[in-house]
């Protein structure tokens, strides 16, 4: 990995830069995982690099959501191994989830460097999607597979950083899908139940955290949680944000300006 | 390369995406060129992937600037070579101006493979930056090399999907600055004298038709073009359009829409 400068101001953009970079080298993260971890970064830019209110609104109803499922699954991709091993194990455990290894660009060779990277994190952690037996409808072959004891009966999913028609695919199927994902037009951020326009990154630190705070709430609290949440004004309210803050740079002007 | 069907909604987007895989795998873009161009798509889908005014003003400008000057310079990196180097070559004679392979991630290989491609669309290019003698003030060494005969000695450069440090560097030796970014944000953007905020593939089809239809005004006119153009303006306009487009959509709401 390429050794940045701690004082460097874009210093942990560069660092994650590094480590997807580390993760495609390693066989975990598709090349076309490097393009969208761009896009990403683009949206991150676009909101200040940081937990906007938001974010923080959809993140507590995601967890108080996964807090009251009966089959609640975390899919990892190779993106998401690359950025987040620990905090994805950290994260199952605070939600008493489970996880799946489910790719976009699957490859049993990928599959088995992402369930031993998550390992080494903890050995005894179990990872599904190794052997998927059942596949979602309306995707093709490869794309579709799930694990039978995972995705495949879960009732609602995590699948942070996932394509579109997947995202799309899993709502049909009836399960209650929570997304991350810094681009709030994606096709996953308009189609799921619950959208965090965040960085991974802060992301998942800030539910593990919330997991803790919401565990010994009673059911009716989280059900109210849950049931007051509003996805469309979430998904607004990012676009409002990320507009009014273009205005300000539009009328403060950007032209020569060393700093934003 | 992987096979897109044409019918698919953001084929031309899959297609490029396709390129810069293609460009890493060949040796001519550099594994972060990868996450940049996600940047580049990320900014392309908010201003709706089309050229929009204060682009087609900035070209405009840029081309007059091109056919006025002494020793005009169009520099070269490993995304600009894997996404339009046909373009590059004809850009290059449609304005007169030497080619310059100027590289970032600067590795001799790199450097022939990339001048290799621009040469098979023209084999009598010629083609400068193979043995750079020159160092740009302010930058480490690797990253500053630069040909005598090229950028060294340019009055008017263009640097496409350039590095912001670079852009700086070169705005302080005094050289008269253009560049293409899809970000209108980036330091690039905000550095240059002049800052094009479009796709590279629409921009350089169109600047040689520019190059076409202002060959033949009296230097007179040139200079109007360019003393009337205002880049501070330019990159407020772009910011401008970003946010009515979120505002628009913002206000219509995005949650479970199919289309955007």
């Amino acid at each position: 990995m390429v050794k940045i400068p701690r004082s460097h101001p874009r210093y942990w953009s560069l660092y994650y830069r590094e480590r997807i970079i580390e993760g495609m080298e390693r066989g975990m993260t598709a090349k076309a995982g490097l393009i969208a971890h761009g896009r990403g970064e683009a949206f991150d830019y676009l909101i200040g690099e940081r937990t906007i209110e938001p974010a923080e609104r959809a993140m507590r109803a995601a967890v108080a959501k996964f807090l009251l499922a009966k089959h609640p699954v975390i899919s990892v991709n190779g993106n998401v191994a690359a950025l987040v091993p620990k905090e994805t194990v950290e994260l199952a455990k605070a939600l008493n989830a489970k996880l799946e290894v489910n790719l976009f660009y699957r490859t049993e060779e990928r599959v088995r460097t992402i369930a031993g990277e998550l390992g080494k994190h903890d050995p005894d952690v179990e990872i599904l999607g190794i052997n998927p037996t059942k596949r979602i409808p309306g995707l093709e072959h490869e794309r579709g597979k799930v694990d039978e004891k995972g995705i495949w009966r879960a009732d609602v999913v995590l699948v942070p950083l996932e394509d579109g028609d997947r995202t799309e695919a899993l709502v049909e199927m009836g399960k209650f899908v929570v997304t991350v994902d810094l681009n709030p037009l994606s096709r996953s951020a308009r189609m799921a139940d619950i959208t965090i326009v965040d960085n991974i990154v802060r992301a998942y630190p800030r539910m593990i955290e919330l997991a803790g705070e919401l565990k010994n709430l009673p059911r009716e609290e989280l059900e109210r949680i849950v049931e007051e949440y509003d996805n469309e004004k979430t998904l607004s309210d990012v676009l409002t944000y990320i507009r009014d803050r273009l205005g300000r740079l539009a009328e403060g002007g950007i032209w020569r300006r060393k700093r934003l």
